[in-house]
């Protein structure tokens, strides 16, 4: 895979919280140029976004419930469903991560059918992908248990209609992506897509995601990943 | 002031995204047992925390568009009614950053305002307490750009019927409460309450923070710091 096609799998995304406009500006811009798959923004830059990628082949991606996803699916259904009005084709959020720690798919489920439910009345084809911050659910157990939970939250992920399972927000503690997490959900991904995201940043870094199992990808230094500054 | 006195001054606070309904249920017991403001949590809890609660002196506070505040305006608002309507009767909203770093106290003052507006709508004695992420307000930047800038938050906290500036989410790299940040907060709130949070961990942080005139803390170590342990 060259840099070109590596950039076609890229959700170039700026998510911290003092992001101003201009920055936001400034990653579309490079979206545009380097045909990044999508930019993935905070609910309030979505319309934003969504407008100034009208007419180019990158599609705008919200984040939902982020990054801690504690608060009610309700609300998480309503935040999802005003990014897809606003102009949002690709929704990630962040499931209620209690749920999986204790592998309770039943819950994680019921959680995740009342978002993309939602969301799919708004807009038929949105893509919805689910963060299951998986070095948390690989943290402090052995890798066997880990798996499990692993394996639960795909299912979780799968028999709700998501489309993706992801890795992770960036923004916990536990840590983003790893080579041994995209493996395991490429595993028990049932066919859904699988997205690394969290800490990757060269392009040493994407490509061991992409050999992993990676079918996307979430950085902020995509620029720099993709034209050989990282 | 006592350890007793201090107690009545801490909304005792769960807001990590791994939190699951045990762990509350133990701060909802603990907070009763030694008499805290408050029990401070995340959305998905809210409506277990009041139940909880109800029958004692103890409040049920919710933060919302927590804790990168990069909710659209409307979404906070939606997010905080629901909460109020859950029992919440404080809520803790993290403020657009942006609007606070480049002082847009007119920007900050009608996202605010919107949500304020809603959340009294529904329980008009709802306390609200903006969170301003101090610590990045104060970052790179010399001592009097910071004052200006903590003064326009307070301006439109207060400006915009707020009861409560707070400093931290506890979760900005930049860092948690400071005495400094303190000292200004209540410089410029203009009969605002100012609440201190984020790595108060101690007894005497605690102190500190009071000394610097913060009339509430948040604090997640709170039975350490009011028992001595900490």
């Amino acid at each position: 895979m060259n840099r070109q096609q590596l950039a076609g799998r890229i959700d170039h995304t700026l998510l911290k919280a003092e992001a101003a406009r201009p920055q936001v500006h400034r990653v579309v811009a490079e979206a545009i140029e380097h045909r990044f798959a999508s930019v993935c923004v905070n609910g309030c830059f979505v319309a934003d976004v969504a407008k100034a990628l009208h007419g180019s082949d990158v599609l705008t991606c919200a984040v939902v419930g982020f990054p801690l996803g504690a608060n009610k699916a309700t609300i998480k259904a309503i935040e999802a469903t005003s990014a897809v009005k606003d102009g949002a084709t690709e929704i990630d959020i962040v499931a209620h991560l209690p749920h999986l720690l204790k592998c309770d798919k039943a819950q994680a489920k019921a959680e995740l059918m009342e978002i993309v439910r939602a969301v799919r009345s708004a807009r038929s084809t949105t893509v919805v992908k689910v963060i299951i911050e998986s070095a948390l659910l690989l943290a402090d157990v052995d890798a066997s248990e880990g798996e499990v939970r692993i394996e639960a939250a795909c299912a979780a992920a799968r028999e709700s209609g998501c489309d993706f399972v992801k890795t992770s927000t960036g923004f916990h503690a536990a840590g983003g992506a790893s080579v041994e997490a995209v493996r395991l959900m490429k595993k028990h991904s049932g066919g859904l897509y699988v997205k690394a995201s969290g800490g990757i940043r060269t392009y040493d870094d994407a490509m061991r995601m992409i050999e992993a199992g990676a079918d996307r990808l979430g950085c902020s230094a995509s620029v720099a990943i993709v034209t050989g500054g990282a």
